[in-house]
């Protein structure tokens, strides 16, 4: 990988994933939430991720980096390793392309997204988070196979992918005479983020760019104030199951530490509230990590005061189990 | 209300209301099912009301009848009597626009109906369905106040704003390159399809238009059927409370029958597992009403084999304990 550290991704490369992605992606609509907004006090945007294929942002990275494969790399296939979104992602991607997917998840990931990961003719290989690497599962795959393995956030192509959601968020809101003051997005390994942010300063240079984690897994708010990557303390936990990464990447920390202007954190149960809020108000059924951004404008955490945010909904993927159990609450 | 039925709507005046609404409304997306429409054999497309404006498309036709009236009628106000989606349609629609606004809401009504209904600033008169007649108490109201009684369906502009509905599917198809030979929409009285059918002709006259509707309260099958207007068996229930009209508008029927395909109909039981898909697969919030044409589809109902289907999910508004129920089927 150390060749692929001499090159950052920049606002070329996202404007090239759109071009791929074109045709191929949903272009979600960015939806106003008029009552949210008139609350708050300011115009809030929700950019729908959730109604994305796979029902996460996840397939745009996966998209755009599976298609820059060569014909010899794509016979061998692919490998990822991820909770889910990710895993559904590299699936659809691999499905459209022709590809061979093998996707390392973890046996206690949302059933939801391990049986979408196996709809889209993926082979799925569960491990036991406690007693099992899953890095050490994807290397042999990868050995055995020759298989490429698709990093989950770590990788230009797949930063540059999760960055079209913010093209497509900022020319949208063009149209309607609007430059948002804020876009904030979930973070886990910082892709999306990272994405957003370049197509950011490319495009809406005023924006100010965040990124949201859950309380205890905020290690991106984290190294931000510290200036260097540094982990999320090692017994945190949350609902938002795709907020795991301990670390920022090597890669989108490189660009977020220039880009950002600081990370929120939000509460499980502000999550929660946002999740039911998402589906009385806006009728869009949004994940724990999907509803964080949401969350954090709510629950007042927008520094301001502004006048136009974009939340990006970045999934959809949550058991029906679960969802009752947040609407219940 | 003799002079209205003088003049039908035409799709002149569904292209007048889509220039009334154009910043006011949603321009809800089109939405490719494409995993359900792989399984299907052809390509689905959802065109996601319950992301407009009060959740469903209501708003458009109260939006677009409250734009006619007269500096002098506004004054004085709107009456409406709804279950719940008109109610909201007509309170939102006469908050943006300054006018106040008196509902006639029957006390059993879904709460969240009930509620956003009041969100809007709107005066709620609740009744009992069982002692009490809406239209003695909405006529009263008018009486008293001189106030437009805006009724739910049988309006040639209310018409004409439903139809609004039709004109984006049908556009944003084209930029597909795509053509529906099948539209289905739920019917009630009959004026959201009466509007899409009128936009289907003018912009897309291949298309077969099809009401979708619970069985039991199947009054517009039988209506088409019979090339008369005839109700609905009188005790039959269903959980679609969006569809209780008992017989076909006099208007809208007067369209429909003209221009209608013919009438679909569909069990509680496949309108719940639609609302399930639709929260797994589309990351959509659907009552019940709102996924009967999506229900249709998923049943089989659908006459072909077509290549291409827009169904209309019609709203949203449902209230968690109930969705619980049916996410928990």
């Amino acid at each position: 990988m150390a060749d692929l550290y001499r090159i950052l991704p920049g606002f070329g490369d996202v404007e090239a994933a759109a071009a791929r992605l074109g045709g191929w992606s949903v272009r979600t609509p960015l939806l106003e939430a008029h009552k949210l907004g008139a609350r708050l006090g300011y115009r809030l945007f929700v950019k729908a991720e959730c109604l994305q294929r796979t029902g996460s942002f996840k397939f745009r990275g996966a998209f755009n980096r599976l298609s820059a494969m060569s014909e010899a790399e794509r016979r061998r296939g692919v490998v990822a390793f991820s909770s889910g979104n990710h895993a559904q992602g590299v699936a659809c991607a691999a499905e459209l392309l022709g590809i061979r997917a093998a996707i390392v998840m973890p046996a206690d990931a949302p059933r939801i997204k391990i049986e979408n990961t196996r709809g889209y003719g993926a082979e799925v290989v569960l491990y036991d988070r406690i007693t099992q690497s899953r890095e050490d599962i994807a290397d042999r795959l990868v050995a055995e196979r020759g298989a490429t393995l698709i990093r989950p956030f770590d990788d230009p192509l797949i930063v540059a992918g999760q960055g079209t959601t913010a093209i497509e968020a900022i020319e949208d809101a063009a149209t309607l005479g609007i430059a948002f003051d804020v876009l904030a997005a979930p973070a886990s390994g910082g892709g999306l983020i990272a994405g957003c942010a370049l197509a950011g300063a490319a495009l809406s240079p005023k924006t100010r760019v965040y990124t949201v984690e859950p309380a205890g897994l905020d290690d991106h708010a984290r190294s931000l104030r510290a200036g260097h990557r540094v982990g999320h303390a090692p017994d945190a936990h949350s609902i938002c199951d795709a907020l795991q990464a301990t670390m920022p990447g090597e890669i989108t920390f490189a660009i977020n530490r220039r880009l950002l202007a600081g990370g929120l954190v939000v509460s499980d149960d502000e999550v929660r509230a946002a999740m039911r809020v998402a589906f009385t108000e806006l009728k869009l059924v949004l994940e724990p990590s999907g509803a964080a951004a949401l969350a954090a404008a709510l629950a007042g955490r927008i520094p301001g005061p502004p006048s136009a945010v974009c939340v990006i909904a970045s999934g959809g993927n949550v058991d029906a189990a679960f969802f009752t159990q947040v609407l219940g609450d």
